[in-house]
């Protein structure tokens, strides 16, 4: 097949000067055989459990991934032209979508979506010329091709990959009977572990909230008719979560808020949400309550607590009535912790084992109030780069930004948060270069030896990972 | 004439490592030569139309730039001591001036506006020695001297400067005639389009808003009584400036919200602005709903939509009741686009042909709000770097912000916005370089190839401006 | 003793590329061997005076100063166990407080508490091994001995670390007495001065306040029964401070706003606040008006004003309870100086001889309303990088936001804000480092010439703060 070649080159993300790469490289070296630590995802088990081989590229690589979508949406193409919304694709729409993918290959120049694709097309499949219109068929046969084969099947890919634990993300109500039967497979050697994300539970002002704790009652089998059956509903399903191996519970609501109301405040709240008769205010309360009630919670059972707030969700709501969730309409806005998260801090702050992981899509806060709490509280990690954020030059800033005040100890290890399956190793192996490029400036300037260097960039995919999210 | 040898170094603004300084100096290489196009800026056309030399150094160079005159204030010096709110300045205070801004030139050490004022001297007047207390006298000798040349009359710096297109910013009520007989002169090749910009007419809060929109009826020869005739005499007004050349309508308010009124609610407010019996949250509300309507226009009529919101104008109210507006003592404020926009990209964001480009003084929102939006909404541009932050360093903190999420597409051409009509060369000048030294960096740590990143370099000043302004 | 060796390299945090290196280099030869100017800390006047050794290495290095026992905090150490609000420390708490530090040495990798210490132990102390469990005994006996040598007494350093001006913060009761007895020994010849810290007098909302009107009432033999009183005795102990040397006023409060009440307005609330009848509205907004009041208060007395607004102090409640304040628990908010300060800039920014000098812990405003305002306003400067922010590459941050826009000549010099005596030499090293390193990249980008540079460099430890700060 003709086109310009992809070639990708063993030095790219590294810093430019020559004397700071030397150490960069020197510093990924060590770190890019090590295995992948992944404790927050958003990818389905059942694939993992099934095994079945990926139907085609454009459902593999392309329509499931809101990184991919958006910006080719804001170049003028219909979702629906890339399969989102549509189910199973045939043949003819699958290649076409590809084909407006390779077309506009442009569009990605300078972003990590670029970076990973590349990185998955020509690691993972093989593939050696770029995408464009002209090679747009090749490569989808290309790719076509390979997922006809075993070693493309998922299990085959996650050994390769070398993950050696993968978090999933999962509503409080399931049965887990997915990762139960992979657990139980003694043909499957992998970690895959469920994470609590009850955020639907928790907010009576989202559409189906109530129907949403009837179903946790059911699951749990407890009465959640009023708040105390409720809060021992989400205790016991958090008790199941930990008892199938979840290490993690997971929120994202617009603010971090954590405001506790009294017993009774909230009681009468809950009981007027479950009857439909709670205004704005009330329902909002009641969700900063309960984010407090699940820091307590994590604090009982273990569960390290995560937050991602900021993010107005759907923010196209033409885009949302006709495509639903996660198509790359969220965008981010501006969020404030210092205060928002004192209640559960001057409560919790110092309780020995509770670990809080704070991630943010509005990088003002890294210097100006997650590194100082998280370089007081014992409790708190700041989390890398997350989402839009996750990209070379952004992770640069969360390092300069957070290190000088907190060090390397206070932050998360890396996060790959993606629904993407083949690009977590791409996603890990551009952090663990940027990563690399920035100790090796620190090294550069003589602001640390080279075997710290070494040593850190290590823990940073290690041993820190393991040791914030308890795994 | 005596003094510090003023020298442009060929390299200027590159950056330093040597291999990426190699590669930016190709780049730069290529986009230096290509022909300037100004889609937005502040330059009064009848100084083309009229085509009269410069008066004196100090009425072209200094005096109306308060990019120049508020350094030197906040150094110590009047206002009025450069020329400020005085009209024609005599010889004497035109020289004393001068002077003034030779004695301080240190002032500017690490500013643009040395850059510019530097680039200006040397490349179009030849002058050689550093502005100081020294050469002061001998530099504006110089520059007086070449002003009388036809050679420097406003035509022929037009057409050296290589500038395919220059908009400039007008009054709905403008007859445009300036425009038009400048179109018309045969003698004229040059293209000097308007643009709209309605700021005054929309916002019933300002003082003079009710002898705007009945002058915007004359000029219109539609009744603004009521409502309906006023949103129709701002069609009309629109309609003329397309009809003379127009691409863009330009807004600035205060903030960047976008609420629709119902139009019951529109007509009873705008009843009562005109009345004078309108309450500050009314005046607000008319205001936030008629920036809806110019979006809901621009769909119409196809003019492109700039914002520039987030300042707070004449901070220092003493300045402003002496010397009036645009004298450099307007502060930006911090500003927020998630919610404000959402109203308008709601209704229009995927409208065909809408674009809208958003600017910022406030930086925090490129990577959270404007790359995000524009990485989804067809319509949506970011804005390059807008006044105080076109800067270099500003400029490498925008790419570095806005390419990750949104890529290069996504980003308007560079707009000088100035009204210091011999800077804008200069202002470009610096824009190219500074663009050259962020592609070359990605070139550099291979995340992007050298050719692409040529063709990206060129975009950027020829063919993406082009797009975004519908040039 | 065993262990890594404990270097610092002669070129630490210079730019890593060569060519801006050797340039940073020569710029940082220049200005290594300069004197300190001291303008704002918090160091003990009466270590100075008595000259009594200091006891050990944990009480001079470790407990007192925040930077050092927060991280060890979020490490997992009790702050009981480094000593922290337990008052003099008996050998044995002290050795291990000590060992705690060496011992969780990593924690302060990446960070400019590192260097301060590795600078303070290497270059005071001659230690030549790294903090380690292995060397921490042997670090603390070597200190140990060394700090029973004159050598090491307070003058003798004070001496040996070139301080020319050393500026304490003091309670505007305080008679000075210490001031007044090291200005009147005849063995003494260094500078230390006084400054007038008002802010627990100026905001009623605060436990104590009435008690401390009182006070202030007796300090100055003014009946502050009274609002009028209260002014006249603020302003006749801000006289008191200027007559023992003080040159200026330092605020701190959560905002920056400066709204001016009536004096009507302003004595009833006085009134309701010293009869504890007061509104939090009303203190806050008497708050406010004070500060105004401090504003007129400079411009009349001279004493240049310093804000450092926008932390929540104590921000962990039952840590407060048990340590007291400033033990490392204060967190920054988002803070706001546009319209905060716009009726303060409206009323005195003009005013001759006025000096406004403001610090943030929310880096967003550099660019977006610091520098601006600086930019304009003769009185005003952006203060450096403070607390969290004193760091090497937020001081880059720093000049690279505010240069562009205001150049170096606004802002304020190097402020080391120190309550460890022994950071001040390393601190300012530091700060001259990096200010050579930024100042390097513009000569080798050719936007500065290398001779001007020099002066910069020189200029910003020497004649900017003694100019900002009147000295």
């Amino acid at each position: 097949m003709a086109g310009t070649a992809l070639e990708l080159h063993p030095d790219r993300l590294l810093p430019a000067d020559p004397g700071t790469r030397a150490i960069a490289r020197d510093l990924y070296d060590r770190v890019r055989p090590l295995p992948l630590i992944s404790p927050h995802g958003h990818i389905d088990p059942a694939v993992l459990l099934d095994n079945h081989p990926f139907p085609d590229p454009t459902t593999l690589l392309l329509t499931p991934d809101h990184y991919v979508t958006r910006l080719l949406h804001a170049d003028g193409v219909e979702l629906s032209a890339l399969g989102v919304g549509q189910g199973e694709l045939p043949e003819k729409a699958s290649r076409q979508a590809w084909r407006l993918l390779c077309e506009r290959w442009h569009v990605y120049q300078g972003t990590p979506v670029r970076y990973w694709l590349e990185a998955e097309l020509a690691e993972i499949f093989g593939v050696t010329v770029a995408p464009s219109a002209q090679t747009a068929d090749a490569i989808y046969d290309q790719v076509g091709a390979a997922l006809a084969d075993d070693a493309f099947r998922p299990r085959a890919l996650f050994e390769r990959f070398k993950i050696s634990v993968v978090a999933t993300t999962d509503d409080p109500c399931s049965d887990l009977a997915v990762h139960t039967a992979l657990a139980d497979d003694p043909a499957w050697p992998g970690r895959v572990i469920p994470t609590f994300r009850p955020d639907r539970y928790l907010d009576p002002g989202q559409p189906g909230w109530a129907d949403a704790v009837a179903a946790l009652g059911e699951a749990a089998d407890i009465d959640t008719g009023a708040y105390t059956g409720y809060v021992a509903a989400l205790e016991q399903r958090r008790r199941y979560f930990v008892a199938h191996g979840a290490v993690s519970a997971d929120h994202s609501h617009l603010d971090a808020r954590t405001d506790p109301l009294s017993p009774a405040e909230a009681a009468r709240i809950y009981r007027a949400a479950v009857d439909d008769e709670a205004g704005t205010g009330e329902t909002t309360a009641f969700r900063r309550h309960m984010l407090m009630e699940m820091a307590r919670m994590s604090c009982e059972d273990g569960l390290v607590m995560t937050l991602h707030p900021g993010v107005r969700r759907n923010h196209h709501q033409p885009t949302f009535q006709r495509y639903g969730v996660d198509v790359g309409a969220d965008i981010p806005v501006p969020v404030e912790f210092t205060d928002a998260l004192r209640p559960l801090l001057e409560r919790f702050g110092t309780h020995p084992g509770f670990h809080l992981v704070v991630f943010t899509v509005d990088e003002t806060v890294w210097s100006r109030e997650l590194a100082p709490m998280a370089a007081f509280y014992p409790c708190m990690y700041v989390g890398v780069p997350w989402w839009f954020l996750d990209a070379p030059d952004a992770i640069g800033r969360f390092r300069s930004a957070v290190t000088e005040i907190a060090g390397f100890s206070r932050s998360s290890g890396f996060v790959d948060d993606t629904r993407a399956f083949c690009s977590i190793p791409a996603r890990h192996d551009m952090s663990r270069r940027v990563e690399a490029g920035f100790l090796a400036r620190l090294v550069a300037e003589h602001r640390l030896g080279e075997d710290e260097a070494a040593a850190i960039a290590v823990d940073l995919v290690s041993a820190q990972p393991k040791a914030v999210f308890k795994l």
